[in-house]
């Protein structure tokens, strides 16, 4: 059985009694029932995935992949093709948005190359390339099955080394300048989305490129005519090696239970693809950030998955996930150190003492 | 001349020329420009404020201000007024949400009694009592007009210690059973909002007990006739001690140029007391969680503001700030130590090399 096949088959429901229990802990705190929301949803998640009521994500990890992605020679991108080679170094030498963040966010962070079409050479780099970027989706796949296969497999493979390693909580990030015009195809050959609601400005597009990369993802679809009920054919047909990538490591986190944050529209893709292959890895998703890319919130619909943060950021990188981090933070730390009602009553008997 | 007076005629507007030089540092950072959303804009105000491009926010404090409210008298309150001075103790004893959340945000907690209506005492306690609680609305005011300014300058005191001590970053809190109460009546009586829009279920109400709290609401602006034109009128009619405390604190944050978090309904009626009264301290300002109480939104809409994070809280004590204060760590962290392009360059012809 392959690797993929065995995850897929794997991956478990939450663990109901946790959750269960752990709800009946948030109810006996000193607050009213409910009152502090995402707090406690968040809280009840994470016992469902580990199995335990009481839960540390002290051990952080930001994983990005790169790649690049052929559709560029048409045009899509507001920036040039060597960008993604470039960030990529910025990044492992903590330059980059994502760097400074997981930085303050007290995160790792781990650079995977799974398909620069430079070769690159970092003392920080996780070299896993499968081929020199993909193929132009505008005359023909991306790549083929079993390259698709083998890039969800790199992102299975990480997050196994992560769950080794004793990691508690993983971002999702990405570097592939391309990206987002491989995510809105993904998105509408997935959803059957117009291509005014799937594609978006990207990065800084001017608006004659803007209709322009529409022309060129309808032309993707047209042509390759991916299969919609065939997750893996769409992504290798209309995909990237980073969003495959991303797509193992949904999958991996839900096998090896680990909590796992959605950034921007490419790791929500990423996140939607797992959920076609596997609609249990919701479960062990949690959202970050409200996109401004407007095919953002159709993904979170597709989910029933709600954004937490409202930032109006459009950067990518991973960056909205350790800004999460934080409040998952805050989430264990009420479940842990805020007092019950029953330890109240003798604080309460002291009041009546000195009234 | 008042000490209010002197606050209310010093507050002066952001430095613009400090704004400029950030939006020209934030455009030169290796990112597509405005691409980091409010992580800029935050880098921007908090650079408005201190007159400084760069700017620290490791010394905070969230400030909670404790009072009891005579309109619990008639029943509108879930919880019974112990619980006032009883959540001040457990908040200094480290028991409460607020007490953990900033803890968890590596920020100091002072907490102020300004009128609980039982005689409590703390070695961590701040003890500025003006009365033992305010008056029942719903038969007259809350308090007098000199016992109103008074609260305010608490609160202006409190953040000249503050400002004194070093803090670089103020979050807003409170405790006092009905100051749900206190706050639509205040914002029907500035805004002219009606009952329906401006009364909440509070922290966990009956739907009998919504009933009646609106009339109850209803009755204390008919007998009392607070003045839309005189904040202060509304403060002391209406208001209450917790809330003068916090009207001062956002005073007090303008005044000495220090950057204040909004909490939920309580915190940013306050707020918008505080902006009635001089709409430069709108400046100063920054919202962080909507609270679920439907009249959060009327709020920010009457002081145009957006709040960052969703999270379905509705608990009060200022819970949204420290889950704010990362946030905003983050945007003084990304415009620290993210590279510029001029930076990037070298990297480039790295790259070139190597291709």
């Amino acid at each position: 059985m392959s690797i993929l096949n065995k995850v897929l088959g794997g991956i478990k429901p939450l663990d109901n009694e946790a959750q269960v229990k752990t709800a009946e802990r948030l109810d006996s705190l000193i607050k009213p029932i409910g009152s502090l929301g995402k707090l406690e949803s968040l809280a009840i998640q994470i016992a469902g995935i580990t199995g335990e009521v009481l839960n540390k994500t002290d051990k952080k990890c930001m994983v990005v992949m790169a790649a690049d992605n052929g559709v560029v020679e048409e045009g899509v991108s507001s920036a040039p093709q060597d960008i993604t080679a470039i960030q990529t170094i910025n990044m492992m030498n903590g330059l980059t948005a994502i760097s400074v963040l997981s930085k303050q966010a007290k995160s790792d962070l781990k650079v995977v190359d799974i398909g620069i079409c430079h070769d690159i050479s970092h003392e920080k780099l996780i070299s896993r390339k499968i081929r020199m970027g993909t193929g132009n989706i505008a005359k023909g796949p991306a790549m083929d099955r079993a390259e698709a296969i083998q890039g969800i497999e790199v992102g299975i493979d990480i997050v196994q080394d992560l769950h080794k390693e004793g990691y508690n909580l993983i971002g999702t990030g990405e570097m592939g300048i391309g990206n987002t015009s491989t995510s809105s195809a993904i998105l509408i050959a997935l959803t059957g989305a117009t291509l005014e609601a799937a594609v978006g400005m990207g990065a800084g597009l001017s608006p004659e490129a803007f209709e322009k990369k529409k022309e060129v993802i309808g032309r993707a679809i047209e042509i390759n005519k991916p299969d919609k009920a065939d997750p893996i054919d769409v992504l290798a047909k209309v995909g990237g090696l980073d969003i495959a990538g991303l797509v193992g490591c949904f999958l991996g986190a839900s096998y090896y239970r680990i909590p796992i944050v959605i950034d921007g529209v490419i790791s929500a893709v990423a996140a939607l693809l797992a959920y076609k292959l596997n609609p249990l890895t919701r479960e062990y998703m949690i959202p970050s950030h409200s996109s401004l890319e407007p095919s953002y919130r159709l993904i979170m619909k597709e989910m029933n998955l709600e954004p937490n943060l409202y930032l109006n950021m459009r950067l990518g990188e991973g960056t909205g996930c350790p800004l999460m981090f934080q409040i998952i933070d805050a989430s264990m730390a009420i479940l842990k150190d805020m007092a019950t009602f029953q330890e109240m009553s003798m604080n309460n008997d002291f009041l009546i003492d000195i009234r």
